[in-house]
């Protein structure tokens, strides 16, 4: 019971804050955090869980000495984020990451959420980032909470595999200086980007902005580039988590 | 009430192939759908359209002589298929488009689904598409209705400018022959593709597949080539829509 009300408050951000957890649902993801070296309090699950799912996830709890508890289909229902979360939720611990201690690689790539807010857009841009190589995401004020349901979902496990961390722009400032990291931005308006031609800094940043508003003042004042996809002219813009990947993948090093 | 019964109707897949209709749904999509060439039965709204967006959609909706019916809040949440739907709905008619009259451009591209299921990905597939410059988007058996209101609604307009029809097997391969026209598959398997190395055709059609199963064996049989992404070993796949982005730009002419 401790653990349903736990995930009851955890749909609320400011929650998952004060206590540093999240929550995980469906087979898929809570498969996931069970494999990830992320700490896990607990897994619940319903009536409605499916048998083999249930075997599954029940043997790769045990591997991590964390408990099933079985609630009925209501209680469940009051806690799950989704419609059709499967049966199945994990409550995890938030990884405690600060920017200033992320070591990066000679030749390295970052995600910079400059207010993005769907928490959709989030969880496949997350996905994305790690699946092409990038060290970590950072979510800059005015972006979707990195550990809302939706967006830990979205990103399919990415999340529990590669740093993602909110960061205010003074510490990212600081960051970029420390590390040598150049910055860029995502803009519809900036420089087509094409892989053959010009070079690319060692250690880049790219900052991809809001679903509407695009980039802020504040990641266009800093960015030493704009770069961005010629599209066609019937076409009003492409979708952030899209244009995140092909400018992921042009400039890969 | 005539079109609010119809527009109940069409939430169904055979109703809308049945009458060759479907519904758009949210301010932005009705907006698009009003100054596409496409031909709009009626919009319904209700009092929860705002003021300012109530009275573009009545200006744009008098300039093609379509008529705007309110209805009280119940009766158009009867109708909508998304929980917020902004107050506002359009039925359009679905263009007659057959694959044997497609006419394409000497160099195009063309973006065929296999058995892609999620509305959500198949529409901002159709939107990376009409973007990226692509001449026609197919759905082959297996794929989501391309006229169901959630495809509708992310695909942002797109569907509105550019084809998108069903296709058989037997239909495309008569197409692919007929136009000179080379079929390749997306695999996460396949080769990596890298613009600066390796010729393209002319004619292309890239078929993506299904978000878990990944391409059919219809597919796999038929391609030509096939190319994939390299990624980060412990993710196990992108986004089909953010694939099928990268791989279109990547092989654009």
């Amino acid at each position: 019971v401790k653990l349903l009300t736990l995930a009851r408050d955890l749909r609320r951000r400011r929650a998952r804050e004060r206590h540093r957890l999240f929550v995980a649902e469906g087979v898929r993801t809570v498969d996931e955090l069970l494999r990830s070296d992320l700490a896990v309090r607990g897994v619940l699950a319903s009536p409605e869980l499916a048998a083999a799912s249930r075997a599954a996830l029940e043997a790769a709890a045990r591997v991590r000495g964390v408990t099933m508890t079985e609630l009925d289909a209501r209680d469940f229902a009051s806690a799950a984020d989704t419609d059709s979360p499967q049966g199945v939720l994990a409550i995890g611990e938030v990884p405690t990451r600060e920017l200033s201690d992320l070591a990066l690689p000679a030749t390295a790539r970052l995600v910079v959420l400059d207010a993005v807010q769907d928490p959709g857009n989030v969880g496949t841009i997350l996905r994305t980032s790690a699946a092409l190589g990038a060290s970590a995401t950072l979510a800059l004020p005015g972006t979707v909470d990195l550990w809302n349901a939706k967006v830990v979902r979205s990103a399919m496990g990415a999340l529990f595999h590669r740093p993602a961390l909110s960061s205010t722009w003074d510490e990212l400032d600081t960051f970029l200086v420390k590390t040598g990291t150049e910055l860029w931005g995502a803009d519809a308006a900036g420089e087509a980007v094409d892989r053959s031609r010009g070079s690319r800094p060692a250690r880049l940043a790219l900052a991809v902005g809001n679903e509407g508003a695009g980039l802020s003042a504040d990641a266009t004042t800093r960015a030493r580039r704009l770069v961005g996809l010629p599209i066609a002219s019937e076409i009003e813009s492409l979708n952030v988590a899209v244009a995140t990947g092909i400018l992921l993948y042009e400039l890969r090093p």
